[in-house]
């Protein structure tokens, strides 16, 4: 198979197995290209693609920024405080304008969980999700499968605990469906408070120590704790939640093994993990940030090989 | 005639109607580029291009930087929360700098009318006008004249009425420079506070009553009203100018002919026209901004054959 | 000789004189680039460059950005307004998360002295200082310097005197290391609450009348008052400093010699110079962003080419 069986990329929860295979084997390919000397490949020469971000995130933009350059579209940035937005204008008026504008594929991050979804049906460009609300952010569980992937050959059959607050993450539902459909098992791990109590329901096994979680584990995806937000309480303090969920380097070396440790930035040093175990050997979160240019370049690919049709 | 009489795009008022139709000629063509798979021309290679908004403006912004890049141009973006502009400097230092940077063509928003012409008096570029306060808006006026010569074939003889804030509109000024020059008959309508005592000096009629100026019209040019301006007092209150002036389907279905709706956007649905309007196939509002893009490209590449001589 | 002695650019403090004199020569080629009609080069198509502002600069920023797209590099934005900077993250996270997405060269401008230095100690990418608080600023003294030696063959010898603000200034710094490198003499001058005490050890001039200084001078560069910095006491009042050290054309036309007057920009017209000394042939101001651009190209270039060794 050559094809994905989305025209869309809102969320994982669409996705086949073949499809996340595919996504990630094409991922494959253009990391070799973003390692050779010459990094551009003139694929989408004649592809416009509009970043609409209607939430601050930099890592994310730039990713995608640099994965579109890399496929030589060409990009235009929207930003939502510089936005019509806040003349109060709706989304979709405000998409349709920029497709009106000639614009191929979209990606989009919003507050709103489905906004992505809502957009794909009534516009006539390809969408790609990067994060919608507390939702899904389909590219980076994918960037987070090939990671893992990449460091233990396969998903089938390994052991993947989340760390964090769950209740509020976009990453670990996008995460449970593709480790799932890729055959892995999955664990989360925190304060009750911040595990939604449907979590149990979606086969995924609960966890609140996480010395016992750790010791099960082949990888443990640290999430990072939203400090900026103020309606989240932490059980029952920030200090507290660091000492029973946060990872550091006595933890990681008393385990009788070696096991991946993952954070999908930005961290908050001293507070998921301490800086010893960041910048560790068994910590891969550079690789995440590189891979994160690889598998966008992929979605975008895969997705645009559909515009027009 | 192939060449425009002007320098400079700084408003309708200097244009000919020789040069209001080759912009609208050369558009066209520009129209077909971007409907092609391959959306670009790589005419402007070698030229820079700044675009300083002293202004907030998605769309115009937008559309001139997709015009610019399609054109194959060296873009700079500018706006003013991030420059030196907060540092006190003047708007000839701001731009005399950016010149000595070797910039062929500046796009300029700022809130002062008649700003674009001052600059194009004094600097060493050629100056496109994308809005000087509330004087003139060329582009869009061009772009306006574009989407209803493409529905009715030309012009000449053709009745407009401009509908709403007519006095704080540089949109409307615009409008009615260019149609008048291109052999249109122009009406405005809204409420007596929102119309300029000067309007009937340019040979503009007059009407407070929606109903009979549609009744008139071929084409019904609905302005934005600017809810974010707090010193614009509607008359007498949104809810009333709305009852008033604002466009439904049922008043529009009523009328015993088929006219055209525009709108500049971005629209508040349910102030100047309602959504199943805003939406219906009377409707050109997408049309606008899609030959907003072409009459952006017609403008700079005609432009652009004057630097350097 | 044809390599820098460095691999970053963080000061002038650690150029050699044979390295500034390798950049202004190069410098001198890329400025015969930018006055032709075709003014990119394909040099750097390879490389991608991030620019990291960490503080408001427009015309740093514009004058950096124009560099690298004349050189045909890929260009990434990146301000800390819109960044994960605000959400707690730390300088070398940010940093290297974008350096994880193979970014081969960083400009970046940032309020804390030694910020440059520290990232190109740690980072796997060529460093460009644009300013790191009230340290250095090397790209502008070597633009200033670049632009002295067109006018007067040589700086040798010459005298230059710097007017104004030179606590608070990094501009001072990095012209006192570059000017005194390349064999001119130097004088400060301005009131003694704004000149540093150590300044004397670097056997620099003090001078407390602008007309003795200008006396002495063959250049004189008029520093920018920082209105917008609260925190500054000007001795005793603004309108105080203007008339004491403000150089207007009265005061440039009494002097027995042609000087040549230097600004960095943004100009306070008025505070530090008049508008008849800024647009008076003697000024070089808008040379010196001409050359800004030529300076950095050569800059940007001499260090890619050290990339990947």
């Amino acid at each position: 198979m050559n094809n994905l069986s989305v025209e869309h990329l809102t969320g994982i929860k669409d996705l086949t197995p073949a499809d996340i295979e595919l996504i990630l084997n094409t991922a494959e390919t253009f990391k070799q290209v973003i390692n050779r000397p010459i990094k551009k490949v003139p694929s989408l020469r004649d592809i416009t693609i509009a970043n609409l971000f209607f939430e601050n995130s930099t890592r994310t933009r730039l990713s995608f920024e640099l994965a579109e350059k890399r496929l030589s579209a060409d990009v235009v940035n929207f930003s939502a405080a510089s936005s019509s937005v806040k003349k109060g204008e709706t989304l979709i008026d405000t998409v349709n304008n920029i497709l009106s504008m000639k614009v191929d594929l979209v990606v989009m991050r919003h507050p709103n969980p489905g906004a992505a979804k809502f957009l794909s049906e009534r516009v006539d460009a390809r969408v790609i999700n990067a994060g919608d609300g507390t939702h899904e952010h389909p590219t980076q569980a994918l960037l987070d499968a090939f990671s893992i992937r990449e460091q233990l050959g396969t998903l089938e059959g390994k052991k993947v605990v989340i760390v964090g607050d769950i209740l509020h993450s976009r990453v670990a539902l996008s995460n449970i469906y593709c480790l799932q459909k890729m055959g892995a098992e999955v664990m989360v791990c925190g304060p009750t408070t911040l595990i939604p109590k449907y979590i149990s329901a979606l086969g995924v096994k609960v966890e609140h120590n996480l010395r016992r979680a750790l010791e099960w584990c082949d990888v443990a995806n640290m999430l990072r704790i939203q400090l900026e937000r103020q309606d989240i309480k932490f059980f029952p303090s920030l200090r507290e939640y660091s000492m029973q969920f946060g990872l550091d380097k006595q933890l990681l070396d008393s385990l009788n093994k070696r096991i991946i440790v993952m954070h999908p930035g930005p961290i908050n040093r001293g507070v998921e993990i301490t800086s010893d175990v960041a910048d560790s050997d068994q910590s891969i979160i550079l690789q995440q940030v590189e891979n994160g240019v690889a598998v966008r370049m992929a979605c975008i690919y895969l997705l645009a090989s559909k515009i027009g049709r």
